[in-house]
């Protein structure tokens, strides 16, 4: 039984806006992809983050089985992912999971959120 | 005829910020899923909450013919949603539905949105 | 040919903020349906809207060929749309369309906006 | 082998909010098509723009292979494309991709932020 949700995700809006990032975590500017693992098997996924006029960039992101991982974009490492800058993140998974985006931006006073399903396939 | 819908909906985003509860209920923090039934019968679903590090959560929930629950995670018991806490929902129906997330944050003067179409198959 | 876009499409979350109607249009708290029609027929839409606890209510709209509408559940009549209520909407067009869901809540100072694709089969 | 997305895709919604575009152009109101292009070849996309009561309009976009492209409605030139204006894109490319829509919305004080995945066939 393959499981429920999809190995090939992509979000193609991608940006994390400069922010001052000693503040109370909740309320920093992030931008983030919600993977949700329902099923029985832990998911490796290769995470690649596109740019406007540069290279790609490869990370690796681990889900354990029945459980959800609401990943930051603003704590990978190895390289740090620029700030202010646009991307887009395509996602292959090793098992089926299922990723939405989203954004909180809080540059000024107030809060700004986005969200959305990922696209899959 | 089975109707229009999906019998499987996922939500990997899901948090409830922290607010004060005793507020006008139409301003008050809340994490929804919008669940439609157009169809001729009822649907009886099977709602579970993933978490980041500890074991899902069941939950029943009830949709009529030809009728629509927006379900506020905040107003789930047995066991209480915790707030400012990351989760994800995974809904299974005996009956075709069509469900959308939405999310009003309230914590500052003024309102941020965000809503999608949740994931199905 | 058949077109691009599907014939049936569905918005689980539906809601009018009670806002004062009588402000600039475009800063008036709104729910709207965007409904592109890019073929080379004009598509007849049935558009259903469901409650929480009373029956559905049943509303006709019409889109050009090569035209989008932008329509706004405020601007419905025969009846009007209650405000502050829970709704969910169901399209049944002739022809394909494309349909987007979109808010804008300007109920405080500021203003808050969600979107995204609607269901469709 | 045919490479990750689609060729077709629409955005329902779309409206560029009149704004004063000298500011700062991170905080100027615009409307985005965010556009991953993550296979190895390159995309050549017609984009055609259909309002409500005139003729559609079209574009060409080109976006690099293994790059993404976060299209500005608000750079597009000959014609411009009018503000507080409601529209709906389509984009017919030569080889996939995915696409996602957002919107910045500065008019107010503060910010308001909309994401969707747009459709895809």
């Amino acid at each position: 039984m393959a499981g429920i949700g999809k190995k090939v995700w992509a979000i193609a809006e991608g940006y994390i806006p400069m922010d001052d990032e000693t503040k109370d975590r909740r309320f920093v500017s992030h931008e983030t992809a919600c993977i949700l693992n329902p099923n029985s098997v832990d998911a490796k996924i290769d995470l690649t983050l596109y740019f406007t006029d540069k290279e790609p960039v490869k990370y690796g992101v681990f889900v354990k089985a029945q459980r959800t991982l609401h990943l930051r974009f603003n704590d990978l490492e190895g390289p740090l992912v620029p700030r202010d800058t646009d991307f887009s993140a395509l996602f292959v998974s090793d098992n089926p999971v299922i990723i939405q985006h989203s954004r909180l931006d809080s540059r000024s006073a107030d809060l700004a959120l986005l969200s959305t399903l990922a696209y899959s396939e």
